[in-house]
């Protein structure tokens, strides 16, 4: 049994049975097959919004750019799902942007911008059996960086066809997640975590339900190193 | 050639070629195969984001129910979609969710609640093939009333996989209204508006459009009687 497998077992009598099984249950719907980007996000609400759709649509993790704006959630709106979100800042640097895309393609995924350009796709086109995505989310007014749209592989647009031609952010990467997500299910692709990922991202969840948990941790590493 | 046809082509010159372009691009893509019916939404952001998804994805008819709360909008929000939509208000009665029901049922319609409940079915799974159908999204709070729950032919919910089992109103039409959408463009359903509905839109925008259009309207009327 790996190491990380029995610090899940110390940890998991300290939750209910039936948040366990809750656990268990949501882990299986979890990917990192998809995973999301925000590039300078300013309204808290937008932000909350994206991370609520992200948990509902079992995106696991969102990178979060912060080259002019802090990255702020409002709890109304986000009813607590970045708790159990895997939220990696990019904040250090004096090009976040770039530092992002670099890290997210040395790690195998292509980088969709969601905005209109002169190679656009519809969403419904885009062929998401084609390998890892992370899809890029702008800032409110000016939208995707130069930067990032010059590093993007592909540029998805929602069809629209009314008067007003665009959408809120949060309202976007719901649709786009719940439509990428529906045809992800769908398919052949091994989208789901690896057991070693699943073991991984419940340790952190019990960690963040019970209280001193940082103690419990401690615990078990000191009798760890006694046998 | 139909006196409202004449109306059309006698108002028409007063808006430029590029505006009538437009309308005739756009009026193609509306519909009444998909209407939306709102219930007591009382928080102006919310209405007008939904406002804007009907815009934008071609849904022409909207229903508003007006038991308890007002409709209002935040125009930073709608961006003006209102103007482009046929609200129905419905105010005046004791019961004025039974009797817009009612009334959408003696016009053909489905009604279809977006909330969960012991029969219903996910998104994708629905049938959109299968008739007109008006999409019930109820009031932040409370939710969809008893008396439409009760009325209700089908039932509908998004499929969700995270620890956060609900969405924002405006999320929630926004993903319900690009999926079924999209799905009856690729259907073989005749969903677009007849040539009369066509007529009848584009007038009421062309009076939107322009100033004093009651004043050129009644003159195209006063002619008319001459003739």
């Amino acid at each position: 049994m790996s190491i990380r497998t029995e610090l899940f077992n110390y940890l998991s009598p300290h939750i209910t049975p039936e948040r366990l099984n809750l656990f268990n249950k949501i882990i299986e719907q979890r990917t990192k097959y998809i995973t999301v980007v925000l590039e300078d996000i300013y309204q808290s609400q937008n932000a909350s919004a994206v991370l609520r759709s992200c948990d509902c649509f079992g995106i696991q993790d969102v990178h979060i750019i912060e080259n002019r704006n802090e990255f702020r959630l409002d709890s109304e709106v986000s009813l607590g799902s970045s708790k159990w979100l895997t939220l990696h800042k990019y904040n250090q640097k004096d090009n976040n942007s770039l530092a992002t895309i670099k890290e997210l393609k040395s790690r195998g995924y292509k980088i969709v911008a969601t905005t209109p350009h002169t190679n656009d796709q519809e969403l419904p086109d885009y062929d998401i059996t084609s390998g890892k995505t992370a899809i890029v989310f702008g800032s409110e007014k000016p939208g995707i960086s130069e930067i990032i749209m010059n590093e993007a592989d592909e540029f998805l647009k929602i069809p629209m066809y009314g008067f007003t031609e665009s959408f809120n952010i949060s309202v976007s990467a719901a649709i786009v997640l719940h439509y990428l997500t529906h045809k992800l299910h769908n398919s052949t692709v091994n989208w789901q975590l690896s057991e070693k990922e699943k073991t991984d991202i419940k340790i952190e969840w019990i960690k963040r339900t019970i209280k001193r948990s940082d103690l419990i941790e401690k615990r078990f590493w000191e009798e760890h190193k006694k046998e």
